[in-house]
């Protein structure tokens, strides 16, 4: 993978240009794109700044978010060729500290579940999950040093976990979400996709203009409670030993790791997720779904179609459940540090007809919290586990999860 | 003004058809307009829907609010002639119900402070307010039974008030901003303006598939609080007199009306209202601020420089303020079942190169809770006052508001 450090590091030395640093990720697209489908539209003369913190740093950009210059399709024939006047605001605040944003990654159809073209860089077999699926591939395959995502259920971090990088579904609306295809308003988080645990921190902090984020330290004897999240499905052991092996590492590496069972608010809320996606869903996507149904494929129209079986009160009565949790989940960072959990149900499943099952993931989105996606080295496919904290506290988790990373090499 | 509900009753009536309802409001349009220059952009040959809830009903749009088939833009010639693909989730709701999107309505550039060609429908020398301008001035002209604002600081309520028609900025969420061009993504509130408190009621009943909101009873003797509040500049005579007829009024209609002072929280949030908005603002304008500067007009650029100036800790700080208001203010409605209030410093100022001050509107904005203005008849120049319920309780707020109005008849 290309690390947005190291090549950071390597244009601030004197050996690398910003132009010979995008130059690195074309050559890699050039490789590895015609095989992996990854990318929508690909910028072929787009200005490079010579300057700014993230000058020679190319991002692919999830198709469901405006960036001037490219089209944003959203994954849909609905949007073809569609031009939005302007960046989204954090494609603007990338591109003003130097970034080019060099492609448009694929999403499936409105960051829902229909999977895209996109395969597993791992294995051709495997989907790369989703929706973020041609973020999480190129980051992965080693085309790009980042990539934007979005995760309204596990959109980021379940496809970083399968390809194999490391990613960050920061606090709700840390990055803005303007200039983003809504899906649900309470639940749309943009993330970000990088090599490394650091090389995510990084990136956020620049991008949200918190210095703080990349120099957060885990502290010492950081307290971790091990979640295993008895209320969804049990996963499978290859996640089981992800996370067994996360555990051994971050105590070898001092922290105190006790297991943590979350109180019955958790699932209440968890099992609440699904409502309050599709509902807002429904109503976000009207134009597309009043005036042309049929151009949705399978999934997000049946999402959608549930959506609008669900009374208003309904609606209501998850979004008081998750209020809820969320008090209860603050008040448990009383006698924790970080949460360790699984990042998904297992490795990439073998298909592309499935962009694989978010149920580790929605929750937390849900909770507006900070989870991180630590890859863990070891098996043929990539998995990966999840470190999550408190809400506005993205450094601390990040700190938490580079610990993690560190010892687990 | 053209109610809705007696256009819709005319209709059930057959006694007027639904292109017979448009027509009214094209004539109107046709002699009122020339001067008032309220709209941006008019549908020449809409489709005209023979059935629904809202067939016949002509909506004025805020033209930083999306629909397809005219342009939307924003106030600011950076998005002259910029078509969005597809309608604004509240546009293309109202369109499912047999609503015509007419007109484009005038708007500030990017719903912030710079006055619009618009003249107030009651005196051309004098501000329609903004940033909700065409919307409100339509409406108060009878030129159309409803039209659609946006409120981040007191862009609904202000305008109606100085405009004369009855209004309803809705809990915060209660109508999607989707396909609305963002300014402060924690602030930005849909709102609706029609000539009186039931027209606003019926149509936001409507607009949110919430039938209860138009069946609300206010209840017997309801309880309410009489807020000055005393931290803000005081107001003027005129708005002194309009609050103490409503009060008298609502004690005629059998309620209980106690003077409230806010607890010091309301004061602390209300203070950094404005920090959010800026530093928000900032951000979600990124690509227009970064990129061409020069074409936004000074007031807006103004508050842009200051959102630059804010410190990530500082926005925080304030939102943390916010928070715990909205947990103060929730605890207040053991003892209200409403508050009443001014709707504005004073009716509409003297001239056309101020919207007017929103100081009035700004806590209740941050606060996310319903707000409706009922019109004072009595002066020459318009007046409202403010009926504010607690969050989700649109209902009782609207009915509490239109037991005002009528015992004010």
């Amino acid at each position: 993978m290309l690390s947005l450090l190291d090549l950071r590091a390597r244009i601030a030395a004197g050996t690398l240009t910003p132009t010979g640093a995008i130059d690195l990720c074309r050559a890699a697209i050039a490789a590895r794109e015609p095989a992996l489908r990854a990318l929508v539209t690909l910028d072929a003369a787009p200005a490079i700044p010579e300057t700014g913190p993230l000058a020679g740093i190319a991002v692919g950009v999830k198709d469901i978010i405006n960036s001037a210059g490219l089209p944003t399709q959203m994954g849909s024939p609905i949007y073809q060729g569609w031009h939005p006047r302007g960046d989204a605001a954090v494609v603007a605040r990338l591109k003003s500290l130097g970034a080019v944003a060099l492609a448009k990654t694929t999403t499936t159809a409105f960051a829902s579940s229909d999977p895209t073209a996109t395969v597993n860089p791992h294995d051709p077999g495997h989907t790369p999950g989703g929706s973020s699926a041609g973020s999480a591939a190129a980051v992965g395959a080693g085309m790009l040093p980042l990539a934007l995502g979005t995760q309204t259920a596990g959109s980021v971090i379940r496809p970083a976990s399968y390809c194999g990088c490391a990613a960050v579904k920061p606090s709700f609306r840390l990055i803005p979400t303007v200039g983003v295809k809504t899906y649900s308003w309470a639940l749309d988080t943009v993330g970000l996709f990088a090599a490394g645990v650091a090389d995510v921190a990084h990136a956020l902090a620049l991008a949200t203009g918190r210095s703080e984020i990349a120099g957060a330290e885990p502290g010492s004897a950081p307290r971790i409670g091990l979640v295993r999240l008895d209320f969804a499905e049990a996963p499978e052991p290859e996640a089981e030993t992800a996370l067994t092996r996360a555990r051994q590492a971050a105590e070898r590496a001092g922290a105190q790791v006790t297991d943590l069972a979350l109180p019955p608010e958790l699932a209440q809320a968890w099992e609440r997720h699904r409502i309050i996606q599709n509902y807002e869903g429904r109503l976000a996507l009207a134009w597309e779904y009043d005036t042309q149904a049929e151009a949705l494929p399978p999934l997000v129209r049946a999402h959608l179609d549930a959506g609008a079986a669900i009374a208003p009160s309904v609606y209501d009565d998850a979004r008081r459940h998750a209020h809820r949790a969320r008090r209860v989940f603050k008040d448990l960072f009383a006698d924790y540090d970080a949460i360790l959990t699984f990042s998904a149900p297992g490795p990439a499943p073998a298909t592309l007809a499935s962009t694989g099952d978010p149920r580790f993931n929605q929750l937390w989105t849900l909770m507006g919290v900070p989870c991180v996606n630590v890859p863990v080295p070891g098996d043929r496919l990539p998995i990966g586990v999840q470190v999550i904290g408190r809400f506005g506290d993205d450094g601390r988790a990040l700190a938490v999860a580079r610990m993690i990373e560190d010892a687990l090499r």
